[in-house]
């Protein structure tokens, strides 16, 4: 077990009645706020509206800037960063999901940046002074950024996306009410409870460390609300407590507490490899890591690697603890695919969004990294990248 | 599902090696430092030297004060404030385990009261304008003080026993290093873990609310952890693995993570008639709650409280599904019962402790508090207080 630090230090306002706060909460860092969103969804379900009355209640100087796309853009970000540095603003307030967070913590932190491009920073070329204060509406239960430190940003002219990460980049305070996600479609809700699940098998469950006892049975508590739940999201997206139990898990699922000393110990496999789809066919994050994950986990399958993943068959999808080991470690992954294609319909192969071959081993060499390899449960090269990429065709 | 707002602020420092940053922790409050522990178990185990070396390393002036009190005297700690305010005093450093953290809160908020008696602040007599900073260093798993906003007083000269609360109570940095609590008898072994699991217990898992469902699968996910390491921390007290799993659930258990808008909803049960115990006889309040909470559970036992109670059962001490409802909810008490008397070794009866019912008429009026009554997974009158009482002679 490795020593950690832990601290979080954003501000939650969960629930249904709490957006009367936001005013006081952004007006704290300065007087001049961006309003970044995305591609208008929050103008569909009325949250702009509200979101401006309280911004204008509290008498603040609103600069906007939506347009963020769902893999956001680097140039998206130095748009931002620029209109930032241009008119003086104190304060990012993110109003959207996980992508519009993302470019948010991006432009916080080029704002205070000497040159203008936020690709210096992801690729380490440049440092910020610091950053901007962020203030978040979430709007989709997904990637966590509304609690943690990262941001992950697509460099469509070199077909790269890259995380960039920093203690400053988590928001101060985080606004999560439920209801702003009744809306979200059945496809962004299964891709998004997919993305939740997947932060805690790349990050910590399928690992090679020995973690905490305590945080893996938390984050089966995690997992198996997230199992619970979406389905319950699809049937009937209005249903708050599917919601908030969606939205808490995402939040909870890569903010720092289930991995203790261990959120950069390895890599993570499947975020590495669907981060190169979505650089190359800008497909949906969640998505990919449907994809990918029951064939990496296929892949990897061995007597070394199967006692964690019948583990988590028989905690988390309810396979039998009899099944020989192996037997049981194919039960968990067929019972995951299950999941992720028949009951949340996601499609399952990357053919069926008109994917071929033809990049893979670019691809599967960008996803290795400077490194050359990824070593996390098991070690994979290349090679081992492009056949998983291949199962999933 | 109520609303709620999350943060916690405190940065931990978990694991063995990072007493190194203490002196850069404290100093960024100030340069004077006022160091309180208890009956010198710190010095026993050297960590007084070593926490002196730091502070001396840093250049920091130290003042100490020494001799908390188990259940901590609220003379002791004006004792600590006085010293604040005579020697100007910017930061507390506690060194020790929730007494110590407690006392050290409540002199960091009377350190800040016009007055000089902080009982007037656990009475709402009077209010503190603000509150010196605290960090800590924690020695035993067991109250959560390491991470929490409330410490509990004593008053003997009432004999009363009485929480103090506040946001700005909260430890800024703690350090927790599990070695520090290998010295720690079977016996406070035993009564702090059954202390981290009352919190949960009488906080929300035992309640009368709904809960938001992930945080009760992570109740019982802390909750299965000290029943697997408690008694593996009494069979070999240097095991690591045991020792932080127990540290790090003693901070979880009651950080506001687990019971969402819950915290004050009801009043926590166990711990009020325990600490009627505890201000009467002076009692280790893990202990005490020992005593009580099974009790308290078969007193109230009905088929309306059933459900939850067999759940425990069948979730966490291995109660078989399919035992009908009251006998499934009957045997997870007797499990509880179990481990607590014969597997923690903690003696059973109050009668084991000297205790008789003299005094039980007035501690359950005193118990039940100003509104005469305790409303929580049932309601409960100063006549069902003593019923529990004498069940536990």
């Amino acid at each position: 077990m490795k020593d950690f630090i832990f601290s979080n230090t954003t501000k939650v306002y969960f629930g249904k009645d709490h957006l009367q706060h936001l005013g006081e909460e952004v007006k704290q860092f300065g007087q001049k706020v961006l309003l970044v969103y995305g591609g208008g969804s929050i103008k569909r379900i009325g949250l702009y509206d509200k979101v401006m009355a309280e911004l204008n209640k509290a008498g603040l100087t609103v600069y906007e800037l939506p347009g963020v796309e769902p893999n956001p853009h680097h140039t998206t970000v130095n748009k931002g960063a620029a209109l930032c540095k241009a008119e003086g603003i104190e304060v990012i307030l993110a109003v959207g999901g996980g992508s519009t967070i993302d470019a948010s913590k991006a432009m916080a932190a080029t704002a205070k940046y000497d040159g203008d491009d936020c690709w210096d920073l992801v690729t380490g070329k440049g440092a910020s002074n610091g950053h901007l204060p962020i203030v978040t509406v979430l709007t989709l239960a997904a990637t966590g950024s509304e609690m943690d430190i990262g941001g992950v940003i697509s460099n469509v002219e070199l077909n790269e996306k890259q995380p960039l990460f920093g203690p400053n980049l988590r928001p101060n305070v985080s606004f999560l009410n439920p209801v702003n996600t009744y809306s979200v479609s059945a496809y962004q809700t299964a891709s998004g409870s997919v993305d939740i699940m997947s932060h805690i098998f790349d990050v910590a469950y399928f690992s090679n460390f020995e973690l905490m006892d305590m945080l893996l049975r938390v984050q089966e508590a995690v997992l198996s609300t997230v199992v619970k739940y979406a389905p319950i999201a699809l049937a009937k997206p209005d249903d708050y407590e599917a919601r908030a139990n969606l939205m808490w898990a995402s939040s909870w699922a890569l903010n720092g507490f289930l991995y203790d000393g261990n959120m950069f110990a390895q890599p993570a496999i499947c975020h590495n490899i669907e981060h190169e789809l979505s650089a190359f066919y800008d497909i949906t994050h969640g998505h990919g890591l449907a994809i990918v994950t029951p064939r990496w986990l296929r892949y990897i399958l061995s007597e070394k690697t199967a006692p964690r993943i019948k583990r988590f068959g028989v905690n988390i999808m309810g396979i039998d603890e009899k099944l020989p080991l192996m037997e049981g470690a194919s039960a968990a992954i067929d019972a995951l695919e299950k999941l992720f294609f028949e009951t949340l319909g996601l499609p399952s192969k990357l053919s069926d969004l008109g994917i071929d071959d033809k990049n893979f081993a670019v691809m599967a060499k960008k996803a290795c990294g400077p490194e050359g390899q990824l070593n996390g449960m098991t070690l994979l090269k290349p090679e081992d990248i492009e056949e998983i990429l291949k199962m999933c065709l």
